[in-house]
């Protein structure tokens, strides 16, 4: 029996489906970060040989979408769904890159916890019996990205120790039923967020505007599965950055579910050395949880290093006019359960 | 056995989840046009006593989702998920509905395809037993998506006779595998269409822009049901107006499955009298298919008086960066199959 539901939110999949492709393509500034080395290609500059940042951004991600089936052992005819978005307006990326592969799409938006919400979704897909395989992307660029939401590059606008840097980097991953190359990951459960907004209007502190969100869904995902944080090796949230990393610890606290300070950590807290980068609260879009589960979680749990994980990717859904006319920032968080290649449901 | 697939883009719900809660929310240019009569609400200004356009749009959108669900004989908290989208930067109007909803939200992003996408994902999801009940919704606003997309309003900017007129107007249909209100509908099919684009780089000329999606679309669900145009006591696209209306027509003469004018129409052809209402080439937005679905064909498939149809909403998947860019536009068109409520799989 597919997909028996457990709680309000959470749905635990019987059928584990396998992720068996992955790839995370990364912009210079991310190459010279501590993961480096784990990416499966590093731009060396912003425009990827292209002639417009947006289409850099579209490069990156339709070379993640392919690199990510080859290494599953698959080809794009052979992939039925492409689920996918990003950052910009009309998720021009995802659009544009699906045009190019010729794979039905299902175009989402959740802001930066895309690859949670693409994962998610092609996880039900897969385990409803329809579909034998998807592909699940999402990315980020930081020349789109801010000249879209924030300040036109040039103007050198200084940002405050709140502010997080836009990753650029496109993060892939195939789901399959029936895979053709050594299986990384099942996904075991899936627990789609609810939208929270305690009211954060500031553009630059969206660690603050999410963390809520990001309690409210890990909240329902103990609840539902009758879990606690000691359950899982690691549980890791999309981009809360800093300030937003130490307001969940806090309020996961103060809800009496506090997080271990060794087994909780963040993408944005991963993916630059902060102390050299320049990066302020850490690394921030789409583009940061997408490469990081993608080059630095899933061959840890193929490798049987980590055995169970929470990946929870967060989004802040607030609009450049939504901004200019006052309104504070929507949060949300999506989370699926992972659990290592050798591992039994 | 759920979701038993039959061809690379078609599945067949063998559980035929049902509709049993629609609203439509509508504009007084809309409430004015020959299914005015039709609608649950018709607004008496595009401000809708709220402070903003986008405020105003957002009101729409949960006031039809909230009516969709009491319809149903349903509450917000018995539904599992939001399937949701808008065409503002960012789904503002949909992440902001969500927040006020508390419903887990599934964001999406298909331009004008929205209405068939999140129904389409929102049957899957059902029939794969991950939810019991869950609400689809898309909306457009005149007057947010021109400003977006096109020209300042006050610029008064002329528009050419291919030009469609965004309509304001929230769709919202409950889908329910335990309906507590009378059946309006099952969906049997859903066909999620491939990316397609032809070269068109006029945003004033959506419709041809759309088409050759919606034929891609059309020809894939033919194909993969065995079935033809005579199959269907209706086929109904999204927003394609007369343009797009015209060469549809003519795609699937030359593919030699033509589609007979009585039983072909486009929801932007039926929503205003384009005699008197001067919106050229007819309407267009998610809400158009978003209200013509909910207060123009959920009632005849209730009746009886559609027994089996195909609604096809299409997006063209542009943003402005990318127009300014010099892109062309690519458009999508998504299908479910429509099975009125008295039919037996």
């Amino acid at each position: 029996m597919a997909g028996s539901r457990i709680g309000m939110q959470t749905i635990a999949l019987s059928s584990r489906p396998a992720i068996c492709g992955s790839a995370a393509y990364a912009g210079k500034k991310e190459g010279e970060g501590p993961l480096g080395a784990q990416f499966d290609f590093v731009a060396q500059d912003e425009l990827y040989n292209q002639d417009t940042f947006e289409l850099a951004e579209k490069q990156l991600y339709l070379d993640a979408i392919r690199k990510a089936i080859r290494k599953g052992g698959s080809r794009p005819e052979e992939v039925q769904f492409l689920l996918g978005g990003d950052l910009l307006n009309q998720i021009i990326t995802a659009s544009f890159s699906a045009r190019d592969l010729g794979i039905p799409f299902i175009g989402l938006y959740g802001a930066c916890s895309t690859m949670a919400e693409s994962i998610a979704l092609g996880s039900m897909l897969l385990d409803g019996g329809h579909a034998q395989q998807v592909i699940c992307a999402a990315s980020s660029h930081f020349c789109t990205a801010e000249r879209q939401y924030r300040y036109p590059l040039e103007f050198g606008s200084q940002r405050p120790p709140t502010a997080q840097w836009t990753v650029t980097g496109a993060g892939a991953t195939l789901l399959s039923m029936t895979p053709k190359a050594p299986v990384l990951a099942h996904v075991s459960h899936v627990c789609m967020g609810r939208v929270v907004d305690l009211g954060i209007t500031d553009a630059n502190n969206m660690g603050a505007a999410m963390a809520p969100a990001a309690a409210d869904t890990l909240l329902a995902l103990f609840s539902d599965t009758h879990t606690t944080p000691e359950d899982y090796d690691l549980i890791a949230t999309g981009d809360l950055g800093q300030v937003g990393h130490d307001l969940l610890m806090q309020l996961m606290r103060e809800q009496r579910m506090p997080l271990p300070d060794e087994r909780y950590t963040d993408c944005g807290l991963l993916i630059y050395d902060r102390e050299k980068q320049d990066v302020h609260a850490g690394g921030s879009g789409c583009g940061c949880s997408g490469v990081v589960l993608n080059a630095h979680f899933l061959p840890q749990l193929q490798s049987g290093q980590i055995r169970r994980m929470i990946f929870m990717a967060t989004g802040a859904l607030m609009s450049l006019t939504s901004s200019q006319q006052g309104e504070s920032i929507p949060g949300v968080a999506h989370a699926v359960v992972l659990e290592g290649a050798g591992s039994k449901a």
